[in-house]
Order: structure tokens, then sequence, then C-alpha cells
């Protein structure tokens, strides 16, 4: 009978506008150093450390490789909050000053992220997707979705709808009324009659958008099974698009979200869109995983 | 021009049936080292460590005393769960074993810890207070308040009323009804109903109890101010308290709880209530102070 001895794991806190991550060294090993189950209990905000998702700094050749395990256990392809709060861990690791550049392989590919020497991170977020099938909505058979009446609580909404690799469907206001008060919303209430409206195979994630400036918006979002968040970086990316289709806004914008501000450019050179936010170091820690 | 130097803390983590808190080793100093506003950044979930609160451990001569912060910044006089956290972490401090015992001064008074074999805790809470107006309730001018008609939602709840030092109305069904299902009740609906009624002049917590046997129950609380939670101490106690006094229960009963069971004895000997439960430590971490 041997008694197992208790395995420790050590982990810094970080937060990207109120998106917060465990995150693990896992610099010697090819696989993330704990299981999918034990990141569900290191996620529990009362009974665990607590966060939204723990990230893995792996290698990649001379280069790094980023795995998440989100606080339900699935494994998404990415995470724009979360790969900004890995640049700033890699920083710390390698004691190295900003700025600095790093190409990461994620499950949706490599990214590259800048470390500016404000501290903020910019991300390559890659182009956006406007062919409706393929975001998908069933709002048009083929093309781009601009304005599309939508029916949702006995008013007629006009969606454009965007794909960041996830479906985003965005809305200044009703048709024939005026511009959106965000802030008095009942987010909880309309939020689900889009994310499960007919027109949206595979669900949507809902952005309502206000217009301060042709540079700075605000928005809420409703997102796809985790309904209203603090921050959804992949939402901001698609708004942004969304107002450039629509004649709302110039391409380089800021988008206020209720964890903070974020900047993103739709590049005209290259048709991609550029997050730029911050990622802040909270806490380090060392915990002991049940067996 | 000086430039502050950044100022970090130490601490560990314990939670008691869902209840978190982090703890902070004040044996040198006879005020809390932070603030209650770095207390409230601190539990902050997303952006800060995360808990229900930051509980100092100070010295009272050759004892204890126990200081807490809330999440909100306010100052309780004491907290069941917190209080069971802050003996384990006492034993972890002194290194000492169990059995082991701690009289630990509050703002509610001095308290008696047993920190027993088992690694569970036993906290002696007292007396209940059965005075109507000293609950307070204007179920009954005077005297105790046992089985009381109150219309809520369209029905009449039976309800007896206890202080714990804070207010408390438990209702084990309504007049004529079945005993109560606690899972499918819906609480987030009755709960503000019965905090708000005119009956309790200083609001109330509320107790919703299904009876399994004689010595063990099963309770749902809305807590006063704080709404549905994973555990209450002072609930449970009251709600032994108010089984005795329906004839339902003996004195020694387990209560189980959303986070986990409680043992809660009402002493015949002394009229106190003894409650005896579980609290583990999380995880230890250091945390840089914003200035």
């Amino acid at each position: 009978m041997v008694k197992e001895s208790k395995r420790t794991l050590e982990f810094v806190k970080y937060q990207g506008i109120g998106n917060d991550f465990i995150m693990v060294n896992n610099l010697d090993f090819s696989e993330p150093i704990i299981t999918a189950a034990e990141a569900v209990r290191l996620c529990d905000r009362h009974l665990g450390i607590g966060g939204d998702g723990v990230i893995f700094v792996m290698r990649d050749g001379e280069d790094y490789q980023m795995r998440i395990y989100n606080s339900d256990g699935s494994e998404p392809e990415m995470c724009g909050n979360g790969i900004r709060c890995f640049a700033k861990y890699l920083a710390d690791l390698e004691q190295a000053s900003a700025p600095r550049s790093y190409k990461v392989l994620t499950l949706a590919g490599h990214m590259i992220l800048e470390l500016r020497e404000d501290g903020q991170v910019c991300v390559d977020m890659g182009p956006p997707i406007l062919e409706a099938p393929q975001i998908p909505t069933k709002l048009a058979p083929q093309g781009e979705v601009v304005k599309a009446p939508l029916d949702v609580d006995g008013k007629t909404w006009l969606m454009t709808c965007v794909s960041m690799g996830n479906p985003h469907a965005i809305t200044f206001g009703q048709e024939g009324g005026e511009g959106l008060n965000v802030d008095a919303l009942p987010l909880e209430q309309i939020g689900p009659l889009f994310e499960h409206h007919e027109v949206f195979p595979a669900r949507t994630n809902t952005e309502f958008v206000e217009v301060f400036s042709r540079n700075h918006l605000k928005m809420r979002v409703w997102e796809r099974g985790a309904g209203a968040t603090q921050a959804c970086g992949t939402g901001a990316c698609a708004v942004v698009v969304a107002a450039v289709k629509e004649g709302r806004a110039e391409r380089r914008c800021t988008v206020d979200l209720p964890g903070g501000p974020l900047e993103i450019e739709w590049r005209e050179s290259d048709n991609h869109i550029y997050m730029t936010g911050p990622a802040k170091r909270v806490f380090q820690g060392t915990v002991v995983l049940e067996n």
C-alpha cells in the first residue's frame, strides 16, 4: 500500500478586461500537466482558485504553443483575451522587455502577438468571414448580411452578421428607431431570443452597440452558451466590421466593453483585424491537486 | 520624487462548504494590514483573488482575535463559516495537531472553537433568541413565533422565527400542504417576498426546510442582502431550533446546505447551539497591492 504523495501546482493568475485565467508553465511537457477535470475544479470560484479557464504555456520548436481548458472542461480553438494574458506571461517568464513579438501556435493556427512598450498586447485576429452560409445565418441565402430585419420580442431589429471563427450578430437598433442606450437594454430577457433564433442554425453571439463617434463604440454582449459577460474579444472585432459595413464608423475604433476598452483595427491592406488591449498579472500561488 | 515601492501581501485561501475567505497573517499588527477598500478589490472574483471576505488573524493577549471585511467592505460581527476557516488556519500557522481548542475574540464577543481529530471544527454559537420583538418580527407582539401563518405569493406559509444575532424566518411548508421539496422551490421569485415582508422590520433571512428524518434536514436559504447562497451557518442553527420547536426533529441534526452538510446541536444543558463542519485550505499565494 503506497500512499500517493500530494501533487502541487504552481500558477500565476492573469486577467484581461475582466476575463481571467490560471496560467501554468508547461514548457517541459508536450501535453497539459493537469487534466480537463482538474481544470474544472481549479476554475471553481468558491472551491478552487477561480477562473474562466486554465492556459498552458508550451514549446513549439523555438516558438510557443497555447492550450486552454475552459472552466467547463472544453478546449476552445482560441481566446482573444486569454492570448493577451499569454503574451504577458511569456514576457514575465523570459524577463523580456517590450517591444517583443511572439509567434504562438493555437488550435486555430499560428497567431502573431505584439507586446507593446505601453504594456498593451496587439493580436492579429485574421480576416472576418462575411458570407451568410459560412457564418452561419439564414438571414440571406448567400452574400453579406448587412442591416437585415429580424423580428425579436415584437420588434424589428436590424442585424449585421460576421464570423470571427465564431458567429456574431450585431445590431445598432430597431427599424425606424433611435440609436441604442445599451445600458438600458434588458439583456437577460432579449439575449436568449437572439441566441436561439431559427435564423442562426449554430446559435449566435449577439452584440448590442451604441455609437459615440466614428471611432468610439460601446457594446454589450450576450455570449452563446455563456450569457452576459464582461468581455468578448472576437465580439469587439465583429462589432467594428459591422460598424464599417453599415457606414457608422472608421476602420480604427475604441470599443468599450463592460470590462474595459479594446482598440480594434480592421486593416485595409491585409483585411485582417488587429485587437489591442491590456493583460495584467494579478497574483501567483501554489495549489495542492486532489487525487 | 520617490517612487513608492510595491506592497505585496501573502495570503492563504480557505473555504467552508463553499463560503470562501482570503486569510491574512496579521499577528504582528493591532489593526488589519490592508484597508476595507483593498479588501473589496482583493475579493473581486475576476480582477482580484476572489472571495466572500478577507479574514485577519490577530493576537488578543495569549489568545487570538478575528476581524473580517466582507466582499462589500462592511465588517460583520461574526461569520460561522469564516470562523471554522480561522481555526484551521491557526492550526496550520502553529503547526498544531488536533484536537486543539481556541478562544477567539470577535466583534460579537469571545467564541470557543474546537478543532477535532477528524479535521472538523465545532463552534459554540451561543443561545438562540426567540422573543418576537428581539428577532425582530411583528408576527407576534411578544413571546415565541412558532408556526405562525404568513401570506406570501397567494399562499399561507407557516413560519417559525429565530434570531442567532441575525433574524431568521423558517418554514417547513404551507398551511394544509405537504412537506416541501426544497429543490423545486422558485427561490429567486419567492425569497425577496419574505425578505421584504412588512412583518420583518429589519428584513429577514429565510430558510425553506425539507425533513428527511428526526435528525436529518435539508435547507435552502435566501440570505438578507445576498440572495440564494451556498451556505449560511447561522441559518442552519436557526433551522434546528425551529425544527425542535415545531416537534419535527431532535436537538442533534445533520443539516444539508447547497454547499454541504453541517452538524448542529442545540444542547439542552446550556441552551447553546454548537455548529460542526469542515474548513479546507485551498491554495496560498502572493498578491501585489495597488496603491
